[in-house]
């Protein structure tokens, strides 16, 4: 493999992704440890605190079950805010086209995003168009950032997983990864399964009434729930251990797993968000999530069982202990 | 023309992109009237002031002569939020890559940006990679979003013209897109035209110390300072009205430009700004730029003569008067 070219893989949010990150981006940029990422980043100015994130969003088709590239990139957002804790305030677009972009399908993609936007209680302020020639680019791409504010003092961060935190997801998982894998492979008439693509800002805002209990936030996009539990691991420094028969999923996105060679606890999500809080909260908060519209599907599916190590692993349905790592190559290219 | 199609044109900066904004993308994005927009949008929180801005770089080539795309992307940024008066802060980077992209290139480029960011006194905070297959895109697009703070509460908006207002730029026009479309055919060899790429928002901070007297800043990118005035005649409905043989042109700028028949006036640059100011500060403004190294070729090229209609025109240097519209058409796709 050479290592002097940019790999697919560079791109997948998983173990490349990772050793570009750590080995060439962020020193260059801006020397902030990595263990100190997060979905954004967090800023005090004038006393107050603000939240600022970005993405790029290239998924491929732009039209999926459930959604489009440009509710996705509004979501996408504004979860990454409401991950930290804030309340979104205002994003900016950036639209890269390919000349011969169809007119029509760019206001069908505009107009979701306006929508998602009014949705999640947030407004478009700022915006840049450009247009590259036919062959250039793919139809199109998309970049959204955003500014969040906080109505608390609480930190949420990856660093701050316990021993003895349970782990919740809101929902079942693999559904956006395998929504557009379907579509992309033309597998889209047998099944129905639609991307979980939503914002989850009002939701957490609800969760966070819970306080100091809610430790850590994140979604599990690009690497799926593996590789952003795994993270978390590293980040914190603790063994997360994952029960596999209370991992939520959808039997058909089981059977397009099967089918196609995947496995879910990989594959992105967009409407998802893991939680490591005090376990003396985790059945109050599975409760509250199973009550939103949301969170119907929520379960527990984890704790943290040790401290050192950085390591996930998974109780399987028959009994053994799965060592769980972060996605390796790309599984799933321009799935976001 | 197909009007469903999406054109290179609508990335120009000119009169299509203008078209597209006003008709589909502002309008359903953010219904914010076009009069209002500027490089930055200006937020109100907790009292205070925040600007907001995002660009996507796109230029071919990637390495020119005076930068590349990853100075260029961080000084545009960085003076989008200058040109609303505000002090940049932080900035956000949103890479796309090409799959194959080199990454010693990478390494090159990114160095450029945080040594442009280092330059300019903001941090680089929230960063997202993406990776496309080969072929999907070219090379490297990249996005910066900005936020900037303000010490002051003046008022610089596109609307603030007013008769008798000076216009000054701080130096020779057109540099930028010469130096792109000299490397991109081939003419480097020839000439020693390098961009102005440059991150303006000490030299504005100076400017500022003038307070009240500054109405308009903004820089002359696409669409170069023929688009960019007359997008601020429509937003103050005034009439500007510039003097051709005060405008400072390098010699192989215009060389370059008789030779591909390009109108300098309408080249972009990255390193000016207009500035449209009372008459009475008028003179220091000049004098204060004369002093600082990125206005060395500072001048006075025009002034505000009338209200109403939204008209720019130039006193030629042989005499007549000449009227100046936004750019058409896609003169120099990809300048930035």
């Amino acid at each position: 493999m050479d290592t002097d070219l940019i790999l697919l893989g560079h791109g997948s949010g998983g173990k490349l992704s990772h050793q570009l990150l750590e080995n060439l981006i962020i020193p260059t940029l801006s020397g902030i440890p990595i263990a100190g990422q997060n979905d954004a980043a967090v800023l005090e100015h004038n006393g107050s605190r603000l939240a600022f994130t970005t993405d790029s969003y290239v998924v491929d088709p732009v039209f999926f079950p459930g959604g489009n590239i440009g509710d996705l990139a509004v979501n996408g957002t504004v979860n990454d805010l409401a991950m930290v804790g804030a309340t979104p305030l205002v994003i900016s677009v950036g639209l890269i086209l390919e000349e011969g972009f169809s007119r029509r399908e760019l206001a069908e993609i505009l107009t979701s995003m306006r929508e998602a936007a009014d949705r999640a209680g947030v407004s478009i302020v700022a915006g840049d168009t450009k247009v590259v020639p036919r062959g250039k680019a793919d139809r199109i791409f998309i970049n959204t950032s955003g500014i969040g504010v906080f109505n608390h003092s609480l930190d949420i961060n990856g660093t701050n997983a316990r021993v003895g935190d349970k782990v919740l997801i809101n929902g079942t998982i693999g559904d956006h990864g395998i929504a557009i894998m379907a579509k992309r492979e033309g597998l889209e008439l047998e099944t129905d399964i639609a991307s979980d693509c939503a914002a989850l800002n009002f939701l957490i805002a609800e969760l966070l009434e819970e306080g100091e209990a809610i430790h850590v936030l994140r979604d599990p996009t690009r690497g799926g729930v593996a590789t952003t539990l795994k993270e978390i691991a590293l980040q914190s420094e603790v063994t997360i251990t994952l029960d596999e028969a209370s991992l939520p999923l959808k039997a058909p996105v089981k059977g397009v797993c099967a089918v196609l060679g995947l496995d879910p606890l990989y594959v992105a999500n967009e409407g998802k968000v893991l939680i490591l809080a005090a376990p003396e909260a985790a059945e109050r908060l599975l409760a509250r999530m199973k009550q939103h519209p949301l969170g119907r599907d929520a379960a527990i599916i984890g704790e943290v069982t040790a401290a050192g190590n950085g390591r996930v692993q998974m109780e399987t349905v028959v009994g053994g202990m799965r060592a769980v790592e972060m996605l390796s190559g790309e599984q799933l290219p321009r799935i976001c």
